[in-house]
């Protein structure tokens, strides 16, 4: 195995049914600021990225870790059956990985299943895979490859 | 508010029902090592916390973050409940604050209620606290205030 192959917690994803209201939340809460805004429909989302402490280093950076606030774009989604099936709350943690192809090998050899075998588009430009959470006690699990370490 | 109110995204809280069997497969999947084993007796789990990232810094440090690994000291617990109802799997999210009391007033000034009105004694020498999911869109948030930040 290449160590360290999480090179950090980059983000917490968060499922909400009104975007809207949940950046508002977060921002009258905690003062966090919305750093991107982003529709995936390839994974069937509109969603927000929230800097949680130092803002001025970029994507990627040490001392960055990020709030995806995550709003099913109907209930037919992964993100909508969640909330159907369990109501609003965290749905999934995301590490960063320097190599996001020789991450998902490494754990494939291991025996967890993938739910992407290969990398996918995801929030910032980075590169991202989800892992099965089946294999990882119950967490949905991603991999994140970030444009600034690509 | 004092800002930034947030300074990291210090931990992901994960229930589980065998901590061993956790500790197992994190290490053997991510390479993930042990930085401390505790019971608490008063929130009814036993924990280990795992770093992420550069470990050559302390605990509090930018750029460390961490999984929680929580397994009941039996069902009767607020993990316990939450594994008998949701089953294994992410339970909270922490943060870390410059200043928990002054987080907490902060908070509770705009209208979210504290399970922990008053700090208690966390992971790592820190003091923790945790505000209520059903104001936080069904998210268990907790802060953090690192022994090094004290």
């Amino acid at each position: 195995m290449v160590l360290p192959l999480l090179t950090r917690l980059d983000h917490v994803g968060i499922a909400c049914r009104d975007l809207r209201r949940a950046i508002d939340m977060y921002r009258e809460t905690f003062g966090l600021g919305v750093l991107s805004l982003e529709e995936n429909e390839e994974q069937g989302v509109r969603e927000a990225m929230l800097a949680v402490g130092p803002t001025g280093a970029g994507p990627g950076s040490l001392g960055v870790g990020y709030i995806q606030l995550l709003e099913p774009l109907s209930p037919d989604t992964p993100v909508g059956r969640f909330i159907a099936r369990r109501g609003e709350g965290i749905h999934h943690v995301g590490y960063g990985v320097a190599n996001i192809e020789e991450a998902l090998a490494t754990v494939a050899g291991t025996g967890i299943r993938l739910v992407d075998e290969r990398p996918r588009h995801g929030s910032l430009g980075a590169s991202i895979a989800f892992l099965h959470p089946a294999d990882l006690g119950g967490v949905l699990t991603e991999f994140v490859q970030s444009p600034s370490l690509a």
